[in-house]
């Protein structure tokens, strides 16, 4: 095979793409303004030397985290300099592409006292924090308890004689843990302890800490703090996640956030007008991830998709292409069936998810509207979605991103494939934000009282629960079936959602059903966590639907005349787009196929013609995956990856990446003289 | 919570296991002779110094080559010393639990020139190779090329006038690529490289090249070596994969392997007598990694299940266990029933990939000793089943592994759980020894033939694929319903089987069907290719047929008067063994519902009594559940957990790992004065 045979294979597979790249990119990021301004941002951090990320692959914990705060710096500056938007700032965090000990400086530090300080707290800390004067992060996770902020351990004590709190974890247990910035980073922390006066729990509440000196960075003596050591999949390895234990530390009251509760000179404690505002900063990074899970796996998806155009193995006379350059080179990986069934599906996922994405944002955006002007009726049910969204959406970009590298067999394992770093950036949004399973009774108790509204008010039922209504007469939903009576009927989006609202429409009914049946109540029961495993099931099932719902949605909106233009895509961009929604919506009931069966609302028939269309839909898109990738618009810079590059010179890239190796820098490997000559010697030499 | 509290939940939920510990662990490992020998070999590791774990989380790749190296030249002294047999070698390896740049020198060097080499070659290259005068490797994959062994770029060229091969790559993907032992330590590989004399290619055959100088390890000028760089998620981190480049390398005529093909002082080329014999070796690697899959997600549930019996998050009325010696404390996680309904049917899996290993094992003991006496008539269909077993159990423990890692939650995000590096070694056996999805295809191809024998020579089909008979009668069989009439009938061993041999007959003869109407061909098609997705699943399927058939055996001789004393069990073993099989067999039913539906096999009904069923019998492990791991038998030096340790002392122990991170050894973090220092002090000092 000449050096050039990977390059050539790329760009001829670029020849057969049925649309235009361009178009579909500014279909994806909905403008080319936002397409060119993600590029200007990405091209902003590839020319700073700090970001460069040829030897991420052998750095230690102990050196990644001192580049961590190198890189941590320097962002610093880059926000000072450009004066970012929030939307820069997280396409810089894209292109930088490691979580680093000062994002949560911004990302929570500044945030919470913004919103639970008080004008006056505000002012103090706000803008020495914005120069950088002091840098903060956020400690509420502690070593025995992460999401149960009533038992946290951490205690802040009012001290009258002094007026100050005394900040005391009183076992090892309540020492904060996991905490990013902390381990060597920052100055200042909010921490959330439970306040007490006069021996009184008045539970979790938010302090603004001092951790370590403004002098010296030395820690204050009545403060322990330190980092907690590597990470699963050296995951998020330039990140000090620290510790803090506090011994009677000593803060004064003004340094508990007031907006709400408020402690008085005399140590009057004042409750908060109302509660439950806080969910507003949840939905908000819930809606981040699943844009996030658009990027991720639409990378991890790029990866593979141009490494497997490149990669050939075994000439097998079924090469799929007759327009092949070279029918007597063995057949480019990409051409197996078996694998473009593995790898394309995810590619509509992706698609899906950048239109999951966008939806989500706007949900977001239009509840802050609402509650900004008193009307909180939104907050259930986008709190809600953005639960189940979350689960799903990161339940599936990790896994989708795990499946991309093994689809590279063995050139997968190793780490200049840039997707093990993907996957361990990935993968702890499983179980932070709200693990995934535990999550999901967000949706199941939203449903649940829908169920209610449904049966007594039926037109209060919100749009996307409406598919209730469908089992009301339970006989008659009872006896529906799916009416696809061609295999082409499959293509129809209003049969996909038809088939998808039935679905949740049954387990809603069946989980509300065995609910009442065990008289367990959501809220507070010693039943509920049995039903957890439903809750799970029906949770997923409406995230596929609205996954579903939006990104017809999008497709049709991209050729409506009336449409925003940065949502409307060409006719030819339109076709592939149908394809992809079609793959999605198919390929989402072919991997449940149960839910669909189980009832009869699927007949035999319709399942085997179910999967030869996914299959077709499949075989449809064999020209267009390179095109449908490259639309994703990703930078070499941020793939940072061997075997996915976009001029396709894979295996090139592999053997100079590994020239590269540190251990390569010496003839004779460290440790010869030490342990392998007196190996090779104990016997006497061997005579070749 | 007190300090010890983690202790004590640990402590209190040993008193409730129904059964004896150590009964049941002599039942998984065949005998307490087994138990004991194992514990012998792992305690002599264990106090061995260089194979201590504790910094494993913080070597970098240069450092841990070192580390490997260091431990390799240890295991080879010990080798000598003790002069053990495969098994404790095994054990060794599993104790040692890292791959380690000399395991291909015993596992691979050795026994291809043992196989391939004359009498005259082996007497020449093994006793100096059992005395470690020198070390080898085996150089089969290229950069370009994997299993595809016709297509190999490396040549081995006669060169008449010195009676010498020249070994030679012509471009750098001809480069040996992803070599164990290559990179640092070996001083000889053996080498597939296609076979040229007078222009004429005869094929890949092996070759013995040395590639360092005995004297002091130089690469020889004319071999070009080096590591190929760190692997995904830090896997085989101590491992020296390395490539290798010829250019124009001399090697003496009698360094080819001639057991089999020749080749003269003149360059006449002689053929073996017959081929194929190759495939015992590929039947046993595949075998052990059966038994290496029970192994490791014993170890991951193990950790799992310890540490969610000490972890409690949120004060929960639902505690399950009216026991409880705290009802005051919060619940703990593992009595949470989604938990449950997660963990314990890896449990199952487990104990069932025990039994798989075993039996796959004496299948593969059986074919050698048939081999032996010239009869080759099971190696089609043992080579089958490794595939498809080898296939479906690495898919099952890497899977297993990573949900065991998420049920902890947050903390499983810590490399201090032991899982992350579990992971990284398990994960690479989905790809390697045979890509997951394309071994499939032999287990198809076998039963392919296996339908055509039915229906020509029904007496002739092979007991595990007798199911096949089944479905010769089509009308009879599409009339064939599952019997389950009430939920308890669900527990019936027949049952079970019945409802797996009649989902494999289906697929195996849909896929017959499709292949004839298609006419294709398995061995070279046009479009066999085409029916690859359906390869998978009815592979996928026979193999959970036989593990679930294998367990049920298993667990119907641990009660068997007339079995060997070393596979009894005592009555209450038997009693969780048969929950434990029960599980294992409706699990996989219900992880594969749509299989047992989509023809009508099984009723809506029946769906929902499998379903609770499944449900019910997890409960009923809930106090089973630790000794049920515990009877996995691994020692602390082995898991390497900090949550997983057998006293349960969770917090403590990653409160004290936390403690030795290299990180904390400074005050003031690295980069303090460089970065953190000048940005803080940028716009003068903050005044708190």
């Amino acid at each position: 095979m000449a050096e050039s045979q990977n390059k050539k294979d790329l760009a001829h597979a670029r020849t057969k793409v049925s649309f235009n790249v361009k178009d579909m990119t500014n279909f994806l990021y909905q403008g080319a303004a936002n397409v060119d301004q993600r590029r200007y941002i990405m091209d902003l951090v590839a020319k700073e030397p700090i970001f460069n990320k040829d030897d991420w692959g052998w750095l230690s914990h102990t050196d990644a985290v001192k580049r961590g705060i190198a890189m941590s710096t320097r962002l610093a500056e880059l926000m000072m300099e450009h004066d970012l938007n929030d939307l820069d700032f997280a396409t810089m965090m894209e292109a930088i592409d490691d979580t680093l000990p000062i994002v949560l400086h911004n990302g929570a530090f500044i945030p919470v006292i913004t919103a639970q300080g008080t004008e006056e707290q505000i002012e103090k800390w706000i803008p020495p924090a914005q120069k950088f004067q002091i840098i903060g992060c956020y400690a509420q996770t502690e070593l025995g308890h992460g999401s149960n902020l009533s038992c946290l351990e951490t205690t802040a004590t009012f001290i009258k004689e002094t007026d100050e709190w005394e900040i005391n974890s009183t076992t090892f247990t309540a020492a904060k843990w996991w905490i990013g910035g902390l381990g060597a980073l920052c100055t200042h922390a909010v921490v959330q302890a439970r306040l007490f006066i006069d021996g009184k729990d008045y539970g979790a509440h938010v302090f603004v800490v001092p951790l370590r000196s403004l002098d010296d960075h030395k820690p204050f003596p009545t403060v322990q703090v330190g980092d907690i050591g590597p990470k699963a999949y050296n995951g998020f390895n330039k990140m000090d996640n620290g510790f803090a234990r506090f011994t009677k530390h000593r803060i004064p009251r003004e340094n508990m956030l007031m907006r709400f509760s408020k402690v008085s000179r005399d140590g009057v404690f004042t409750k908060p007008p109302h509660a439950k505002l806080s969910y507003g900063s949840m939905v908000l990074l819930r809606s981040v991830l699943i844009k996030q899970m658009a990027l991720y796996l639409s990378r991890a998806t790029t990866v593979t998709t141009r490494y497997l155009t490149v990669r050939r193995q075994f000439n097998n006379p079924t090469t799929r292409n007759d327009a092949d350059l070279n029918p007597g080179l063995e057949t480019q990986v990409i051409n197996y069936p078996m694998v473009q069934n593995r790898l394309f599906p995810m590619i509509a996922q992706a698609y899906a998810l950048f239109a999951a994405g966008s939806v989500m944002m706007e949900m977001y955006i239009n509840l802050m509207t609402s509650i900004s002007t008193g009307n909180i009726d939104a907050l259930a049910e986008v709190h809600a979605m953005s639960s189940a969204l979350k689960s799903y959406c990161t339940t599936i970009g990790a896994a989708g991103t795990e499946e991309s590298r093994k689809l590279m067999g063995g050139h997968g394992f190793s780490y200049f494939t840039g997707l093990a770093h993907l996957f361990a950036s990935i993968v702890p949004s499983n179980t932070y934000e709200g693990d995934n399973y535990v999550l999901t009774q967000q949706m199941a108790r939203y449903l649940l009282k829908e169920v209610k509204t449904a049966r007594t008010s039926p037109e209060k039922v919100t749009p996307y629960s409406r598919y209730l209504l469908l089992a009301l007469n339970k006989p008659a939903f009872e006896r529906t079936t799916c009416a696809v009576a061609r295999p082409e009927d499959w293509l129809k989006p209003e049969i996909q959602l038809a088939a998808f609202e039935h679905r949740c429409a049954r387990l809603a009914f069946e989980l509300s059903d065995a609910v009442d049946a065990a008289g367990a109540d959501p809220a507070n029961s010693k039943t509920w966590s049995d039903h957890n495993i439903e809750c799970y099931r029906i949770s997923h099932a409406h995230a596929q639907y609205t996954m579903v719902l939006w990104f017809i949605k999008a497709v049709k909106d991209a050729q409506d005349p009336a449409a925003d233009e940065e949502r409307r895509a060409e006719p030819a961009s339109v076709k592939v787009l149908e394809i992809l929604s079609n793959l999605h919506a198919l390929h989402t009931i072919q991997t449940n196929l149960v839910d669909f069966v189980e009832d009869g609302y699927l007949s035999p028939a319709q399942c085997l013609s179910l999967r030869a269309q996914v299959k077709a839909l499949v075989a449809s898109l064999a020209d267009d995956a390179i095109g449908l990738v490259d639309a994703f618009d990703h930078p070499d810079f941020l793939l940072n990856s061997a075997l996915g590059a976009s001029d396709g010179d894979a295996y090139k890239r592999l053997w100079e990446k590994a020239q590269t190796e540190p251990l390569n820098k010496r003839e004779v490997c460290d440790g010869y003289e030490e342990y392998i000559r007196p190996l090779l010697k104990k016997h006497g030499d061997f005579k070749m």
